[in-house]
């Protein structure tokens, strides 16, 4: 069972109109990037009627305090108050970065997610983690607030290339990896690109929805939702720097699960069939990221400044087998560079 | 009754030293200012024992999103996790300030406020309203948040210039105006200088922290404590852009409360006798601020940007007696204009 906050729909545009007049905002901005604006406000403009749109740059690189800056001025020069309301519309850098600018103006205004990208859908928008990046560290600065409501329609998903579909997918794979092995047996026995995506989503929402409602600010079990995002987010704050080679955050994620996954076999028990077949699978929908010695030092490094670091030893979440999950398993510096090596030379 | 937090008392460092000894932090961070690290850290530095000290430069006109960038920027030079702590030693703007950054790195980390001025003592340290001001306006970007502990002593009181204490005793008298009819006699009876204030910070505390815990984010009762303070923020943001004549924020609410308690006797029947032993007392212990025509054109413009403005109709918190006041008393723009001449022009 899904909360009040979150709608499911394939025609989303009722239960979004329905919201609205069941609301007295005095103002409604909508925060789009160029993507978004083109592709995705012409399917809800009508309903959400906005006062105005703020438009910022997409991109993962922009989730930075300056566009804060420049949301904010917007809000403040278009006077909106506590009755005002942001629609943000877009993928994890919209949804991330407008409920911050939202939480924080005037110590919080409403705000509602409509989720636009697969990873999204299945991961950012729900849970109430807001944030932005700082100094190249994801994430960095940020506050835990739900929005008001989060409206999910995956005919959205179609507006999407096909390479930030699969990044998505890798939450996918996450949620089944950590908490439902029948679920996982489902998505790996199918091509990527023949999956059922509204049942995806579906089944991705109700996991983390689940473990958040458990935990909402994760002062235990919601930290399995971190699995393969200890190495993940080091693989991508540094190729973040890097302009010749962008990474995606699924396609990050997908190589820390594969890192991780041989932690969860050194440290955890998971069988070796589980490792391989895990490996197998992730390795043929993502490929492999080129990473030598030189980047291992780097990432390796960037793994300290995890929030999950304490004193120098970093805690993981692993598997013990597929579908079944445990945190704060402390692990050290030389093995995750190990792992490294392991993944740049399977 | 106090609430476990918050701790009063003439000899705080037995007490900060029994919150440490009960506590694990991997690293602890003192935020001051010129002034607090020159006479009150070394108060209490034996007991805190900071990994490090933060120093950013005195003045509400430092309260601003750069110096948050200052601070963020040490806490992760320095590899602050989310077991370190970040005190707050000095006045409103570092716990306000300060509070918010320790409640935004990595999505928060605890912090400690330990007030050194009269103003944070009996209002900002307590009730968990955390903010910087931003283009200008006061408190803009923000968030609630409490602090484990709030560390009282009324003896870094002697280390106040006058100007700051005389300011911290604008919200003293909003206090009494709001809630305490009995207290307010005690204090309008003595002159200023000789207050008792020990006893002063205790009810002041009291009667702010009860307010604050029937209503914590400021829906609905909360609100009476913005008596005085949506005139006086006004009054504050229009000087704050001055160099010539600069105010603190006391001063600012002192004028504040006067052209409130002006609205009070219009619309909410507080007796004349009233309106008038109000002025009297304020105008004798604060003085008047000059106010031109053309100021008060653009302090009634201020007021448009106060975070109780809905649809143009500012929600002010009033009296209808001394000790008794009302939130939600809708007036209109030229009202405002109005309190303000007769306050230039008594």
């Amino acid at each position: 069972m899904l909360p009040e906050e979150i709608e499911i729909s394939q025609n989303i545009s009722v239960n979004i109109q329905a919201f609205f007049n069941a609301s007295d905002y005095d103002k409604v901005a909508v925060l789009v990037d160029e993507n978004t604006r083109l592709h995705c406000l012409p399917l809800v403009h009508k309903v959400i009627k906005p006062t105005d749109i703020i438009e910022i740059e997409s991109g993962e690189e922009k989730k930075t305090l300056d566009t804060c800056v420049r949301i904010w001025r917007e809000l403040t020069d278009n006077h909106y108050e506590r009755k005002s309301l942001l629609v943000n519309l877009g993928g994890g850098v919209i949804g991330d970065m407008g409920g911050f600018c939202a939480a924080t103006y005037k110590r919080g205004i409403d705000f509602v997610n409509i989720p636009t990208t697969l990873l999204s859908q299945v991961d950012a928008s729900i849970g109430g983690k807001l944030g932005i990046d700082f100094l190249g560290f994801k994430n960095h600065i940020g506050t835990f607030e739900l929005p008001r409501k989060v409206f999910i329609d995956t005919k959205f998903l179609k507006t999407l290339p096909e390479r930030e579909l699969r990044s998505g997918f890798a939450e996918v794979i996450k949620h089944c990896l950590i908490a439902d092995k029948d679920y996982w047996k489902i998505i790996s026995d199918v091509d990527f690109k023949d999956q059922n995506w509204p049942d995806i989503v579906n089944h991705s929402v109700e996991v983390k929805n689940k473990v958040v409602e458990e935990d909402p600010f994760e002062k235990g079990r919601r930290k399995i939702l971190n699995f393969g995002h200890t190495i993940g987010h080091a693989i991508e704050s540094y190729f973040l720097q890097m302009d010749e080679q962008r990474l995606l955050h699924g396609e990050a994620i997908a190589a820390g699960m594969i890192c991780e996954t041989y932690l969860s076999g050194k440290f955890c028990n998971l069988p070796e069939s589980s490792v391989k077949s895990i490996e197998n699978y992730i390795t043929e929908t993502f490929g492999r990221i080129r990473i030598s010695l030189e980047d291992i030092e780097e990432i390796t490094k960037l793994c300290l400044q995890d929030k999950k670091n304490v004193k120098g030893i970093i805690n993981f979440s692993l598997l013990k087998e597929i579908g079944n999950s445990v945190f704060n398993v402390g692990i050290e510096q030389n093995e995750i560079r190990e792992v490294l090596q392991l993944y740049a030379r399977p």
